[in-house]
């Protein structure tokens, strides 16, 4: 077991009311005067979720975008952001790309707190809060055998985004330094949705955390998932495993056609030894990007 | 003007919903479903807010004292909190103390993220979320010309905590280690102050902010202030401006006298050339804790 997987188990043993929904959620859920209240708080650690030099208003802009990615799989609409910052190198140049990711999702700041750099790496945090669009709101855990497993989009813009930084050529690294969370689309779907979760940490990993959450197989078809036009065929396996690409992933009852744009990429089955099948067997190597 | 008031600054012009209290209170105020949602969050730093050595069980207590002294400060009843953790050297030390501090205050743990280290100093952010007892909300900026100035209790005694740890004294350190966040004073107070804020940075430093806020003067008489014990007289003045106490400050009309244990140590006046006054004069001297 990792260090992280030994500190998260014992952290379950706090997290005992169902509004921690078992820490196996993407966002805590909170019932309050008729509304029902959805958390979540991502860090991001320089040199671990950002390139060195990377523009730290790209940096801004992801921040935001992975916290209001998991209220979108919840189906809820945002009420601000509480932001924890630690001073940078250029901390006028995230505030411009803060102000941009706040203006274009419409979500206002709320507070937060700032502190002066220890030794090394930056770290920051971001907690956003939202309102449920629809109750119960859309947990990992209620797929059933016989339901449709979608996506919302392509995958693999953000893998190439990356290499291209990371490498220094001309390809297009918009799909990973300026990610966009699928709000309106979460929204439309959570009234229907069995389960739902974002795409974080790549497809098979993801969808083998949904399977395990709702004690079924999900069965993907390598030739029904979408891919980002610029993907050689040789990567879609890559891609597979890849996150960052921040799309939707959710289960749909056989009869219901999804209300947003979204790609059939298989079906739910009862459990079997695996949690995740692609094109009817286990995946060889890694299924995403799992914390050491 | 210092970095991260610079930064402020910029963070202020996108802090334009009413929610946000300007960047200027303790917490965020949501109004939502009938009820007030009461929002805030606190960073710590190895090195810069905990000294190197230190137990990750003292560090667990103090990010969550931190963090329900602001919704004290707000007559906030604590929901839950979301806990953004590096990991360290002794994580399971760090979740005994997390369970000790949920547990003393009766406050679930709901969700949060977890990463890897960078390089250097261990970073940590906890938000919390509580539930307002009384609407209006307290804030910093309601004083007025006449009303009482008070405080729930003494100031010195997370100095002297501070200063035994880093000299490896016997003096008692729990003050330091382990405060205790003023939360049914809170509630008690909240439907009868015309301001309430916690001390955090130290009493004139946090006065001033008070007066600013509120646009009048805070007259304290030193003679007034209660201290802890152990404190030496001639370290009196030190203790005025030294921050962790967690003690509330807060402004009454004169006729009332305070629902909870609580000092009167100066009186509101009409807005003079200095926000705080101590014994008539403007303090010579550092007011508190300032970051850099």
């Amino acid at each position: 077991m990792s260090g992280e997987a030994a500190f998260i188990a014992a952290l379950r043993g706090l997290a005992t009311s169902s509004a921690a929904r078992g820490l196996a959620d993407d966002c805590a859920v909170i019932d309050l005067g008729g509304e029902a209240l959805v958390l979540t708080h991502d860090m991001m650690v320089e040199g671990v979720h950002w390139l060195p030099g990377a523009d730290p208003a790209d940096v801004a802009w992801k921040l935001v975008a992975v916290n209001l990615s998991d209220l979108a799989a919840k189906g809820a609409q945002p009420l601000g952001v509480l932001l924890g910052y630690m001073l940078g190198d250029n901390d006028a140049r995230f505030v411009e790309g803060l102000g941009e990711a706040l203006a274009a999702f419409s979500v206002p700041l709320l507070g937060g707190d700032t502190v002066s750099a220890g030794s090394g790496a930056q770290t920051l945090g971001l907690t956003a809060i939202g309102r449920a669009a629809h109750r119960p709101v859309p947990s990992r855990s209620g797929a059933r055998a016989g339901d449709g497993v979608w996506i919302t989009g392509p995958l693999g813009g953000a893998m190439l985004g990356f290499e291209a930084l990371r490498d220094g050529t001309d390809t297009d690294t918009t799909a990973f330094r300026r990610p966009v969370p699928r709000l309106a689309e979460g929204r439309a779907l959570a009234p229907l949705v069995t389960a739902m979760m974002d795409i974080s940490d790549g497809l098979l990993l993801d969808a083998s955390r949904m399977a395990q959450a709702s004690g079924v197989t999900i069965a993907i078809e390598a030739d029904a998932v979408p891919f980002a036009p610029a993907l050689p065929p040789g990567r879609r396996r890559d891609a597979l495993s890849w996150g960052d690409d921040y799309e939707l992933l959710f289960t749909l009852p056989p009869t219901i056609t999804p209300p947003a744009p979204a790609f059939r990429i298989g079906i739910v089955t009862s459990a079997g030894p695996d949690p995740v099948l692609l094109d009817g067997c286990a995946p060889a190597g890694q299924l995403g990007y799992e914390h050491t």
